[in-house]
């Protein structure tokens, strides 16, 4: 069964900015879904800002396995509620895939906990993508390393916490490097940072990022059930603690009684 | 230089509980802070959610190292924008603790990105606690393990993200364990989970319990001066990247222009 | 097509101790393959310590996915040659289940660069094995937690560098705790160490123990064509460099010369 | 008490080429060794390959608190023997620096448990190298990244164990990218490596380096007392048990009888 997977688009540089659109014509979200499903493994639509609840009603979040978060111009605008409806999706298992300037979509810095800043120039240099852990799913079928000959700088300090894996850094021709691909564990969720996108060159019609792209869609699936009540705390009573005990001393809670939070 | 420490404590059931106000007269930040004060190279004093601010105001917190927290039945009441003062002291290097009920604090939620929940009994049953993590400096002066003979159970799973370093586990006789002392960064600030402390039971009168709250504040102590504007996200522009380059390729920016946030 | 698994068994306390021949008449090492086997996606076969190269010969390791080891008593019989045989075949993806007794194989302790040592207690005691990482897919239709009645103790302070992913921790009834399923990445390999599995009682019999084998062959799986020349440091000329660069200063080696190492 | 530091030279270039004797007129151990006497809270001497047991005789090591190692064309000549003594001095809570092309020492491979290879070029190409972890203890007064205008690259991949930390990444002229210093922990003991200081440019000179190389030690430097019989396993009898048991079931050892490994 495909992977279903929403490639969620801010889609608002596609609609304002002449250059974007051209290399865009049906908007980033629209390119990026194009290249996941030339893998008939995956099944992708796109979700944007735009549409009622940005696309991203709780019944579609609930059938979707991954979902892809391109962001920049209009993070303020996502709503908080949204946020943490996907916070909870990617606990109870979703995937997430965050590209680019998304590293300051409210939904990565919620799941990450740090700035998740960095420095950055817009200056069409080269920029370089070694591969740091050889055969990690994410890699299959690339080489040792790959270049976008224009792109967007990004510097570090990148904010951000220790990753579970680094599998790409990147070589900025101005002198700076990137962890440039990062894994992140959430509840049960896969989390994968990729840095390149920048809407003003054609990086996602690049066929190293389409790459990238699927392997990290099929990483990130997790194929089991997606974890019920994902922020329950839930009591254990004495009776039904695993060994027998006996209550003892003095208490704060009723029989019964939820816990405070 | 003593480590200047603040001990928050949420000083509600103190007040309202018989029990818990017998066990702890001064408050239980009250004896964290008089525990922590037995050792002349930290310097420990108290807040509370009482005061204006919660007692944390922004030159207070400035001059703070570490930050201990404990709270439990008002963690909805503590306000969001000290919420993201304290979080941004934490990444700007100011350690944190959190205790026991802490762990469904708004700041340690807010820290790690995930739901931080588990399971949970107070029952008074016997904890043991392990050492996981030989001659970390948190357990100097520790036996490998030891007992608090009344505690409230606290299960796995435990909601949080892969901690760098799992220091302590614990044993309870009811049947479950839990990861009791997990280590993380978040910035450059050092954050500890401890999981002891139920207020009905005197555990912030136990020795050991005394000895990890002391090695703990030490070891989150970062002597660096704070990082300013820790959340920026600087341009760099051409004429000041470390190799020369020019400019190429289509725009976004004006030239001086903040990127998106 | 199957995921070819090897299950390497020490074979000795069956030859040799009745009690463990009649748990296991067709070696520990043949439960265990008949427990995957009953995957359709794994295709499992046995090698054990007496067999010429322990029935490991370079050829047929090169075309193993997973390797299952089982050792106690003869771990100082294993040759140092086939070890480091294995060493590179994970460096290069070969994926590697270590049980029980083998935390002290060479060819975990040469994996994990620590000593891999514990407390233990042969007492029949019951064993408790709680899942701390939901959904990881070696937890795959378990329930949070089972039980063995009885095992083997083995005791924190594990002697293991910090997991990538702790999946499991033990409660055992005479009071420790325990590490039980823990995750690592040696090169391109994924490792995967399970605690259960004493010889003298029917751990390898158990339907959830089976569970976890199975789950954790399938994810040790890396399907990735095998890493050539693992090990290899390759000289990149000046002329072959991604970016044109001019030699400048003092060199130790000649043109076309190969490292020390 | 000062830090007492070895630093561990192979000096076997110092001896036989006379670029590397003209800039390192003291031996690379030497240079290295001044640099960190410059620092009251560390006391420095060497040792070096030709010695007796390698300048490291097990009385000398116990009294060691950090051990600095540099290496490069003798690699092999460094006894199996030593590499073991000094493994279990890190494991008991011994620091350990290992600089540059000690990436292929012995005592590294050892407790990484990979392959530790590169890719590398001697053309005097510049470095830089930028701080990936703000005010981490290691980057204490440096700025946020440093140039070394003549060095060997060293490129990605680099075969190690995810980091504990990811301290350093370098930038190359040449186009490639390297982790250029990452932290481990292995038992008590704290490792860094960090990459600059091929023996043909006078990288032991800069005061950059000399910064990380002092804070790198008095990180390193684990305080407590050295964890006695660090690779023992020891059992623990029934009576000795935490909680009461009984024996139950079939035993493989006698009552006393050591584990075997």
């Amino acid at each position: 069964m495909a992977i279903e997977t929403i490639v969620w688009g801010e889609n608002v540089h596609e609609q304002t900015n002449k250059t974007v659109r051209e290399i865009y014509p049906n908007g980033m979200h629209g390119a990026i879904a194009a290249a996941l499903n030339q893998d008939k493994g995956i099944h992708a639509t796109t979700a944007t800002l735009q549409e009622p609840e940005h696309g991203l009603p709780q019944a579609r979040l609930d059938k979707c396995n991954v979902l892809v978060w391109w962001g920049h111009q209009a993070h303020g605008e996502v709503s908080d509620e949204i946020v943490e409806r996907v916070a909870e999706r990617v606990w109870a298992g979703m995937g997430l895939i965050v590209l680019h300037s998304g590293h300051f979509a409210k939904i990565f810095k919620r799941l990450m906990g740090t700035p998740c800043n960095l420095t950055w120039r817009e200056a069409g240099e080269r920029e370089r993508l070694w591969v740091t852990s050889r055969n990690h799913p994410i890699t299959a079928g690339l080489p040792d390393h790959f270049e976008l000959e224009n792109e967007e700088m990004y510097g570090e300090p990148f904010g951000i916490p220790e990753p579970l894996e680094t599998v790409f850094i990147s070589w900025f021709q101005g002198g700076e490097v990137f962890r440039s691909g990062v894994t992140y564990k959430r509840g049960a969720g896969n989390v994968f940072y990729f840095r390149p996108g920048h809407e003003t060159y054609p990086t996602y019609h690049d066929a190293n990022v389409h790459t990238v792209l699927r392997n990290s869609v099929k990483w990130a699936n997790n194929p089991l059930a997606a974890i019920p009540n994902v922020t329950d705390a839930p009591n254990v009573p004495v009776d039904k603690a695993p060994e027998k005990i006996t209550e003892r001393g003095p208490k704060l809670h009723a029989a019964g009684e939820a816990g405070y939070r």
